[in-house]
Order: structure tokens, then C-alpha cells, then sequence
């Protein structure tokens, strides 16, 4: 088996946006494969949160094959919270195939995956200010267009799951109180 | 056996009050059985679950005594959270006797009843406004009148679990820091 | 409120069988209340625990009903494992109403609520040897009758939920290994 | 979106054989897409589960190329034990796109989706007296021959990744005691 | 054995400074030995638990080696949260040796240990609107200085640790977005 | 700070014996520090783990003083288990201070740290067959001498926590059933 350099890259991707694509088209482009790691697998039906890892996956499955990349270049594994922040990095080696560089702009995988020796890789902004999943599902909340920032194919799953149907009922304040 | 129509009515209970007692009569005015699910049943000792499932327990079956509801149509049933969300709903069944409806005003509740395909009940509002126990529990701290909120035997028990006094021990502010 | 006593009565009751029907009929001959903690609640789908909290729920206050047993008499509460040993006890108190003594026959129950200081009843022994949850489930398995005892409503139960059916399903060998 | 039939498939491919590869073979050849569910995800270095998730899906995704089984057709999803048998189904169906049938022959799994409602499929044996994770194990461990159970890449990842001589570690009796 | 007055003393220790220092000593001064509980232990590198509890122990027993106070009349304990504040006591009691009195600040645990009968010791103040861990993290992130708080030798640590250089990364606001 | 060589021996101390004390000696004559931890700290009142953390620390530390071994050169770290063996060792790692070797005799122990790369150091044998636990609490439930196995303060400390009497009641089979 020949070594090819593989690139870890973590998100949570709530949805996968635009931005996320750019950066997996450029780490492809300096790696030969790339392991998306769907965060937070377990959380979903929050505010934060409102996808299931499930749902998370086919989008992003939808959208490699939707820009042809070759789907064997591309691994996309879920991966729950760990108990610890501590064991965090050995969580994600245990779940995934062996990697050679970590990318992601969270600052707590990042001082993590560095404090453990990894070498991190800087994902190149791409319109950070609108391509960025917290904007997106503040969008879908107040009813403003959304649809740009996704893929094609994500905005019409989004559509198929209901998913701003979904948010929306999830911020319904409760008046009732409880 | 003959089928009964039975319904589900989840809150936290913290404390029961008397909007609680109104649900109840108006749930057990449409079905024959009610579960009542006390739900974050492992939380207690904080100021938004001060209580223990065991003393929410007690309060509920107190209420329903002192209003010569009939024990016979009425499960008081504790439930810890769920690790995830979306398999909430599997396990309120798992802990539950089968049912017909669910009655809930939280928000995350509903959406999740709904999405599995459960009829949803809407709870009249009662005086919503007071009858709403994050209300009282505030009354609580700030020395205000909560008793007329809750049914005497339940003022009667948070007095004898010293209630108030928990909620305060845990609402001072540590000066001295950490 | 005039003080009650109030036992505590803790078992799996896979399923509840006429030897602890007689435990409860001669602990609440003794006390005023029984709280029958329906232990590893988050138990079920397997040999030793095939039915869910809410079906022995179900079981248990059929049973009752059947017998004429005031519910108002009893409470019946799920209960799942701790994370300790060490911790259980105090597990027990924070899920149930306060009680005065503990029934088990569980060694390892036992011996935590001794540690405790508790106060321990013992529960007349019933044709211990046929009156067995785990003879019971052999017998299920083996095809040779169990419903003698049983009582008729849980009979009913079991057969409404296909219990025997679960348990054969449940312990097929899985020839294919794996 | 056309709608696709999609098979779930669920192992603990510790490792992946040649049993495994011919039923994804069979299920592929009767559905448009598979999701092979990598179960018991947060097990590893033990005797029976010796292997990381990281390392089966390695594995899992070898064999795919190997037998040129079009990865866009194939998800390959780790997921760990739930917190209870009874939300089992809900957690798959949470970390998985939509599925229309599932296979397995671990007969709890396979009762569980029953029970759900889901329909099953019957996966074809193969030669299941040596296709077949323990015996492959067993046969690690007595150095007798395992290779020709295995797809060569497998055998070659299994190699390198010291297979047989973490199970021997793993089961050196340890004869200081504790 | 001689029956000697033992003392729990509950902190975070994120980081230890010279107010823990003091309470130490003074507590010191009225029990035979100590049992300093390192709580949270399962938390580290966030903003409010930037240490782990390795990393914490290494800096009390540094202090307590600096300041001659004898190691034979403390125990350094960590601790992980609890699933219920319930069972909190519950798993003190388990992982400490037996103790007598109890001292914290902290008003949940100052509560639950009330609650269930234990003495507990009121800590003398030491220029409490200094000697807080909080402030120390603050001026860590604000450049100010914080090193006067600390004992010399836990300076030292968080120096080789580079604490502040944690902190700071962890709070970097992640402007991307996700 | 001067670097010092330090030492992780790890074990489950259920209880303490003289086996135990000669590693420790051996180990301090080849190391400055060690860290002696107590593994499955979470734990107790079950026949392999009769003992709770905190009494196994009690036992240990009272054997320290006993030996005069200098209590300044020991940590005494209870742990618990972790969620998956694959963080094991990064779980170790954030519980207790840096160390240069690893000492154990446990077979998963040694292979989850010689895979991260961790120097193993070899525990010379000392009497084995009688210098186990499991051996100890054999004996203790037959009624046999395990007094010699011990030293003198552990002894004491079973006694005082009536140790055997734990034992033999978790031991005692349920005739009853279930």
C-alpha cells in the first residue's frame, strides 16, 4: 500500500455550507484524502444543533457528489463529544483512519490536536462573514434568503427535513412557562 | 382488557402548581389514564430543578389526593434525560405504559412527538402568566407570596423540605470565588 | 400530615410474579405505604431483562388492580443503575418518597442499605423455588408452563407483548457468528 | 431527488471477512445503496473487539476498493453502544441517512427493528462455519491459518497494524494476578 | 490506630493561589490531616478549567512542598462531577478517606453536605477580592499581572505548562464561524 | 525544578498487599517519584472490587507511613474507568503528573501504553501465587489465613471496615431468586 497524506478536517456542519466546500476542494488539493469529521454526532433538534448526524452526512455526501469528487477520496465519519476534553484527540484516532494534518478553525480542537504535536493546517476564508453555519441558521430563524450560501443539493434536503420548520419550533418561545 | 385511552403529559415539575393541577383534570376530562412523566429526574439542587424526583413524586401524588383524583387512572413516572435528543422519544416508551396523545408545551418536546408521528394535545392556558413554576421559584427568592400558586399540600411540603431555603443556600453568590 | 410509614420494596420483576405479589401483600400487612422500585430500568431486550421499565410498570399495577391493592397505597417507580455502587443508595433516596425500611432479597442491595444504616425487612419466603423470575424465563424459553406463576393479568400481558416470543427471538444462537 | 432503495447493514467486522464482503456483494446487487454500520464503535483492544473503528473502517473501505464496489453507492458509519437496548433503534436511525430494509443476524438487533416495524432482510450464508469474526480470532491466537478468510488487503492491514500480536497481549493470562 | 480529626477541603483549583493556600494552613491548624478534593477533574482546558487535574495536583503538591507543610497530613484527591448533584456526597464519601468536617465555599456543595448532616467549617477570608481563581484567569487573558496571587512554584508551572498561552488560545473568538 | 524520574504503577488494589509494598520498594529504588494509581476507582462492593477508592487510598497510604517510605516521593491517584480502552491512556495522562515509565502487570494496561510509545517497566515477581488479590479474597471468603499476605495496617483497616463480612455478604447466593 502506498503512503498517501491524508487530512483530517472537523466540523459540525449545521449545515454544510459553501465554505465548507471551498475548504474541502483545497484540501484535497494538498492531500490525497480527507477524513470529514461530523462533530457532535450526537447532538441535534437544538438551536445550535438542529441536524442529526445522519442528515448531516447525506448532505455532505450530496455535495461531493454533486461537485464530482471521488467519493474514494473521502471519508465522513460522525464522532460524539468525548467525556473529556482531555481524551478528545485519542477519541478522533481511535474513530478514524490514520491522518497526517488537522484543519479546523475551532480553537479548542486546535490547541488540542497542537498540544498532542499535530500538525495543523490553516483553512484558507472564503466570505467568512456569510459562510458560516450560526449566520446561515440566523437566516433560516428570521426568515431572510439562505439558499445562496448552500449547495443545491443541501438546500433541497433542508427542504425535504423540514429544517427550518424544525428551528423554527425549537425557538418557539414557551409561554406557557413550565 | 379493554382499550383505554391513554395520555402523556411530561413537564419538570419544579415545583407542581396549580396550572399543573389544571392540565391534569382537563387531560383526565379527555382520556381515561394519564402518565404524568417527570422529566430531568436525575436534576435536583439547582435553582431551575431545586427538587428531587422523589419530592416531585410526593408533591404530585399529594396534589392528586387532596383532589380525590383517582390514583387508579394516574402513573407518576420519573425520567433522567436522554443522551441524545433524538432517541428521547424511544425512551419515554421504554419507560412508559403504551399511549394515545401527549401533552406538552415544550417546545423540543412537541417537535419530537411530532416528528415520530404522535397526536399532540394542547394544554388550555390557565393564568398562565403566575401559574408557571420558573415564576415561582423566582417568587420563592425574592421573598415575594408563591403560596396561592400551589395547592396547600404542596406549600405544605416545600415548607417541611425547607424548599426556600434550598433555593437560596444555592442562589448565593460564592464572594469569596473559587 | 400524619407520619406513615413507608417501606421500600425493590425488585427487576422480570417479569412480577405471584412470590412477589405475596412480598407485597405482607409488606403493606406490616406498613402503611410500599414505593416498589422497579430496579435497571434502563434494562431491557435481553435474557435476564426482557421487558422495559414501562411494561413491568404495566405488569405490576395490573396486578394491584387485580388484587384490589389501594393504589393509593403504593407507588411504583423505575429506577435506573448508577454509575457506582457506592452511590446507589443515595440514587434511591433522591428517586423515591422518604421511606422508613427496604426490602430486598439482593445481596448486593442489602448490604449497601446496611452500610447505610438503613433498616432491613425480610420478606417471607413463597415456594421460593417456582416463585423465581429467572425459573420463570427458563421455563418461557424451555416451552414448560409458567403461568400458574403468574397472575392472570400479567398472563395477558405477557402474551399481548409477545414476552415468550422476545425471549426464543433474544436467545437464537446466532449460527453466522459474526 | 430520485428515490433510492437503501439497505442498512450492520456488523461489528472485527475484522471484516469474506462473509462480510459477499453479503455486501448480495445486498448490493438487490438495492441501490448500502450503509454499512460499523456497531460497538467505542470498543478496541479487547479479545473480542480488537480493533479501533478507525481501523475497521480502514478495513471496510480497502475491501470496497479492492473489489472495485463503487464507493458512492456505500456509506461506512461507526456507531457506538446506546445507553439502552430500547433507543438502539432510534440512535442508528439518528447517525444514518434513511434506509428502506436491514440486514444482520445478531438476533437482538434483529428483534429490535422488528419490533419497530422495520423490514428485514436475510443476509445468505456463506460458508459460515469458518466466515466468521471468532473463529477468525480464535485462529489468530492458536497461530493457525486465518489469511485465506480474508480479502488480501485485510490480511495486509491486519499486518500492519499488529493485529495478531495485540490479541496475543490481550490475552496473555496474567499470571501475577492483581 | 489514634482516632485523628480529618478535614475535606473542596476546591477547583483552576488555578491553586495563595487564598487556597491560606485556607489550607489555617485548616491545617485545627484537623490532624487534610483531604483536598481537586473537583471537576474530568474538565480541563476551557476557559473556567483551563488544568487538568494532573496538572493541578502537580501544582498543589508543589505548594505544599514549598511551604514545608508535612505531605504525611494531606491527601490530594481528584474527582469527577457526579451524574446527579443527589449522589454528589454519596461519591465523596466513596473515593476520600472518612472525614469529619467539611470546608468549602462553594454554595452547591456547602448545601448538599448540609443536607446531609455533616459540620461544616467556614473558610477565614484572605483578601478574597484578590485571591480568586477567577480574577487570576482574567488577568491571565488581559495581560495583567497575575503572578503576586500564585505561590512562586505554581507561577512556575503555569509558566512550563504555558498556561496563558492556553487560555488565550481557547478564548480566541473563532471568526470563522462553523 | 529539577527533573526527576517518575513513575506510574498502576493497579486495583482490592486490596493492598505485600506484593503491592516490594514493587513499590523496587520502584523507588529506580525512580524519584511514583504515582501509584487506583484504578477503577469507581468501583466498589462487588466481589473483584470489594473496596471503594477512597478506602484502597487509606489502606495504601497507611502502608506508606508504615514502611516510613517518604509520603513527599507518592501520589495516590484513584481513577476511574474510562469510556472507551482506546483514551485510556490519554485519561491516565490527564490525571496524574508527568511520568517517565510505566509499571503494571495488567495485559490490556501495558499494551494500550507500549502502543502510544510509553517505556514499560517490568514489576519483579515476588511470591505470585500467594501475593495476588484475588488470592486474598479467596481465602477471605473460605475462611482461610490471608492475614500474612497483608501488612499489618491493611489488616487492621479490613478489619475496622469489616472487609470479610463485606465479602461474604456480597457472596451470599440469592435463594430467593428474583
Amino acid at each position: 500500500m502506498t503512503k498517501k497524506k491524508c487530512a483530517l478536517f472537523i466540523g459540525r456542519f449545521q449545515p454544510p455550507h459553501k465554505g465548507h466546500l471551498e475548504a474541502i476542494k483545497k484540501i484535497l488539493g494538498a492531500n490525497d484524502e480527507i477524513v470529514i469529521v461530523v462533530g457532535s454526532a450526537q447532538s441535534s433538534h437544538s438551536l445550535d444543533n438542529p441536524f442529526t448526524a445522519g442528515e448531516r452526512i447525506l448532505m455532505l455526501r450530496s455535495v461531493l457528489k454533486e461537485e464530482r469528487i471521488d467519493p474514494a477520496r473521502c471519508y465522513v465519519i460522525p464522532l460524539p463529544d468525548a467525556e473529556m476534553h482531555a481524551v478528545w484527540v485519542a477519541k478522533v484516532i481511535a474513530y478514524c483512519p490514520p491522518f497526517d494534518i488537522i484543519y479546523s478553525n475551532e480553537p479548542l480542537t486546535r490547541r488540542l490536536f497542537e498540544e498532542m504535536g499535530f500538525t495543523l493546517g490553516s483553512i484558507p476564508l472564503f466570505h467568512r462573514e456569510i459562510y458560516d453555519a450560526t449566520e446561515i441558521r440566523r437566516r433560516m430563524l428570521a426568515d431572510e434568503e439562505w439558499q445562496s450560501l448552500l449547495s443545491s443539493c443541501v438546500v433541497s434536503l433542508v427542504e425535504e427535513l423540514d429544517g427550518v420548520g424544525r428551528l423554527k419550533a425549537l425557538s418557539r418561545s414557551d409561554k406557557k412557562g413550565d
